[in-house]
């Protein structure tokens, strides 16, 4: 068993694709975690940005959070719908390029694919976050745990979708079960006592309110909520991972991740109502994150509050594994419509598309080591590139339907509609108040982004215009090709490369660099008649011509090239084919024993020769 | 004019060889930089570890100096007359291996090579620290300052021998001259004050007894004083440089030296004990260099003082140059002799030896890095190099001499003789004395040296045994060669080469790999007959194949390579020859945006392939 074997997992087979399909209970964890554990981030951001109101801004919590929920029902009515219309992955870029042209899905699938390289990041650095402030002993090690996690889910992906269902599975359910239970427990204790109940760890005073409420700070709020949103748009994406009935169960899916995703925001609302929680400033001394102190006050701080927080710190951290579902199969359609390197669209040996899957571990892992592991100011930011896509994914789906004729067509039309206005509105929301903290930077990278996919799109096209051909193939003609065959000495590899060349055409020249006074040229002159003529004249062949060149600045490259470059001038219609004698040594480091003239020689040829300048290596190999 | 004529000046004709020469003038700078600024280290290295005696430390400053003096005097006669013997250029590796044998020669080249890296470290880092200490504000740039003065000399040496000669010869005449007058000045004004001088700055007080005279105390004072001995090989190493007629112009530049290094080193001692001047602790607060001291006492701390020591902080900068000279001329000989890389033996643009002088910059640049630009530790390391190779030339010389007959013999043998036990006793002395403080790993180094030329020199004899030959061409049979051409899809590329495939043999095969479930199989094969069977009918050439390989798993390589290679073993006797497009782009970026998988079957098929595949690039050129 090989190591990639152990690491990656035994090469699967094309026909092995059926048992790597999942279902929804694996769905969950593979598509779901995304959308799940920003209830762990997203609550608490819109309570940080309340918190200069003091006692007054949990108020605002409740009615924030429920229009978050309702926008998240629209957007969920919104994309069960599309999973139904583009069975085969209805990712936004699908979706917006086939209804609405491919600049928007351009902007579309550039704007998703910067949201999963945030993701990833964001997602390591909350969970190692958590990890490291119940662990303090950790603080020093924060970068080095979140490289650690990124090399533990990307290894995890490498391995298959099925893995990375299973792997994901157990920590997961963990966690919904956890918070699922503060939540009902929280929830029951407040009936019971009737609106006030008590809680078993006191939360930290709430401050005294420096401000009163005003549209902007709740705008901002909102806008700090809406990250609770990322993550929706997975299932849609991935429908091909399920198996069949794929529609269904990746419908099915959603709803779960959905109804649990709306469970946890409208019962952390409720709770912090009761409860009085507010957020406590981040980064000074006494914070604490509004889920452990949600969670302490619910259950108390026994082994119950561990376990769920371990659960949540997990789960942030994994739910970097969305992106590495999703990201590499965006990558693929972009790859398969020309608007990346077609490498991206090539599946590995455990089926999954390893380039994506590798460079967003480099680009994630890029932005964890540029902030040191600590991204917590890029949350707000990466709502931004979700929205756009949800937006135009939903204004996408509008057209759709607009083409269509059917009974339920005009229902259909308003739900996607009423979802992409929903959504349109907030992403203006978050953009404009957040675009002096960051959203400008992401509302250029996105149009930057699109113009590239539209280079590499040119590129290939050039190519594919160049190289297209419907022409049946040119039977050669009669005129033999000009052979070049260097020499330093008189040696088997010369022997060798001329014996080749002999084979190729009667027109063969052996061409001699005389670089300092060497006395290799009266060697070869003196005994060219001995070595070849006499030879050659047995056989009946032609003669292949010694030619000798002087180089007066002890260059080799220079007079060859040069000669090879006017023999192909000189003779229109001829291909100039040079034999380049090629020493295979049993060791790579041999090779930095040897000025590697072939190699160097070739490169030179190649980007200086002409369109009928070939190139070729006959191998010498030197044995131990 | 371009940048690297600029940069290094215009390319010079191997003709042009003979203006390169140089006489006594420019010899001293070119060749003897490296031993006259060993004046300014040798006796205060001596003076440091007699820092315990006190005051009657000074005392043996004079003996110490007497002893040194003669073994240099000692050393001067024996290697006149290996100037004499070698007129061809008599380093330490010829000398020893011509006489010795091969394994003595090495040793004495591997001693000296690491020398020359240690001196281009020590004398570099020493100059900047002179400056340092006159200019403290630039204490943080210390090792900034080394790296710019290692371009500098670097450069300059790269431009070529006589540049360096003439780019120098100001700074060490000026360093002669100012050291001179004060030596002359001083000893005057003793002789003036009847042996006892006023100084004008006075002498920092001399520290008080903390040990008495032991003899293990001298012979490591008499160990770090030998370190002023260190560059005088470097004259018979360079006999070739000098004009016509050499072996004089030579022995001329060689007495010159040693006599001027001669006098300093006779004065600083005398001028030491009359103005009672010894070294204060390195590294502590009121350090200030002996011939800081001795200059200030001297001359006054008037614009002289300047002068004299930013004349001698450059020489020890500049003493580097001493091995950019001779460095590069020992790897060449070492690649002469096949016991370097074959590059080393190659003249660059400005017939000096380009890599060995690029080697050399980058060990002594790695040392630097490494240490900091603090090399001061290693000074007392590096006179064994030198003392070794000393000892094992004169050992060759007195073998030299036993070999011949004449009248004077007797005389040069016992000269000789003489030099060899001289400083075969000082190495001896060195060594013991230096074990602990780091001559271990010298003497560790040098064996190590010397079995890598040995390895070396193995493997160019491996491939010598393999690729000689004497015998005349055989000409090739009449069986053609077995033609593969990789096709992707039917495009020019695959016309292109399939083209030249024709050309070559009547057997060609065109494989398509089926990675995926794809349809460019079906294309090509129901086409086949249109595009290039009814074509080879037409023609009456023999039909091209058309191969389909399945790959089960989606790789494209192995199902490939391995089908080659099959080829190769069912047909022995024959060339396999496999025609590959090779795509060529504009730009190297956009390569970025292709697999490469051109270059990369090329490896494969080159690593895995036998003797008898040959590989052919047919290109490709896409425009702009």
């Amino acid at each position: 068993m090989s190591v990639s074997d152990w690491l990656l997992g035994k090469r699967l087979s094309t026909i092995e694709e059926e048992q790597q399909e999942i279902g929804p209970l694996a769905g969950i964890p593979v598509l779901g975690l995304d959308a799940l554990s920003s209830a762990a981030y997203g609550p608490e951001a819109a309570l940080t940005v309340l918190i200069p109101l003091g006692a007054a801004g949990i108020g605002f919590i409740g009615p924030l959070s429920a229009v978050i929920v309702a926008v998240l029902l629209i957007v969920f009515a919104s994309y069960r719908q599309t999973i139904a219309a583009y069975p085969g992955g209805g990712g936004s870029y699908t979706v917006a390029k086939e209804n609405l042209g491919t600049n928007f899905g351009l902007l579309s699938g550039a704007a998703l694919a910067l949201d999963y390289v945030l993701n990833v990041a964001v997602g390591i650095s909350a969970g190692v976050g958590a990890l490291v402030s119940a662990v303090p002993a950790l603080l020093p090690h924060t970068l080095a745990l979140c490289l650690a996690t990124l090399a533990v889910v990307t290894l995890v992906n490498l391995r298959g979708v099925r893995e990375s269902g299973a792997a994901f599975m157990l920590p997961t359910y963990s966690f919904v079960v956890a918070l699922g239970a503060v939540v009902v427990i929280g929830i029951a204790k407040i009936i019971v006592s009737g609106g006030h109940p008590v809680p078993l760890a006191v939360p930290p005073p709430l401050a005294a309110a420096t401000h009163t409420a005003g549209i902007w700070i709740l705008l901002r709020a909102f806008a700090n909520g809406c990250t609770a949103m990322t993550g929706v748009e997975a299932v849609s994406n991935g429908v091909p991972l399920f198996r069949k009935p794929r529609v269904p169960l990746a419908q099915r899916t959603l709803g779960a991740i959905i109804a649990i995703l709306v469970l946890f925001l409208a019962g952390i609302a409720l709770l912090s109502r009761a409860y009085r929680i507010g957020a406590t400033a981040p980064g000074q001394t006494g914070y604490q994150s509004v889920l452990s102190i949600l969670v302490g006050a619910v259950a108390g701080r026994g082994p119950f509050y561990y376990l769920t927080m371990a659960s949540i710190g997990i789960v942030l951290a994994l739910s970097a594994n969305t992106s590495f579902a999703d990201f590499p199969r965006l990558c693929r359609v972009l790859a398969e419509d020309g608007f990346l390197p077609d490498i991206f669209a090539v599946r590995g040996r455990r089926l999954v598309f390893t380039q994506g899957i590798m460079s967003l571990a480099l680009f994630s892992g890029a932005l964890l080591l540029g902030f040191g592991g600590l991204t917590d100011r890029l949350i707000p930011l990466f709502a931004i590139g979700a929205l756009l896509a949800f937006t135009l994914s939903q204004a996408g789906m509008v057209q759709h339907w607009r083409r269509r004729r059917g009974p339920r067509v005009g229902r259909s039309t308003a739900i996607n509609a009423v979802g992409a206005v929903a959504t349109g509105l907030t992403l203006l929301v978050v953009a404009v108040s957040k675009f002096t903290e960051g959203a400008w930077l992401i509302l250029a990278v996105i149009p930057a982004l699109t113009l590239f996919f539209r280079r590499v799109n040119g590129h290939y096209q050039r190519i594919a215009s160049q190289v297209a051909t419907i022409d049946p193939l040119e039977i050669p003609g009669a005129q033999n090709p000009l052979v070049v065959v260097p020499a330093g000495s008189w040696n088997k590899m010369t022997q060798h490369a001329l014996r080749f060349a002999l084979r190729l055409s009667p027109n063969v020249r052996v061409v001699h660099v005389k670089t300092e006074a060497d006395t290799v040229e009266d060697l070869l002159s003196d005994n060219w008649e001995l070595l070849v003529g006499s030879r050659a004249r047995a056989e009946g062949i032609a003669q292949p011509k010694l030619v000798i060149l002087t180089s007066e600045y002890r260059r080799f490259y220079k007079p060859f090239v040069d000669y090879v470059l006017k023999l192909e001038i000189d003779n229109p219609g001829r291909d100039v084919v040079v034999v380049i004698p090629d020493v295979i040594l049993s060791h790579w480091y041999e090779g930095l024993l040897h000025n590697n003239r072939g190699a160097f020689l070739r490169s030179l040829l190649r980007s200086r020769g002409g369109p009928r300048l070939v190139v070729v290596d006959v191998p010498f190999r030197i044995n131990d």
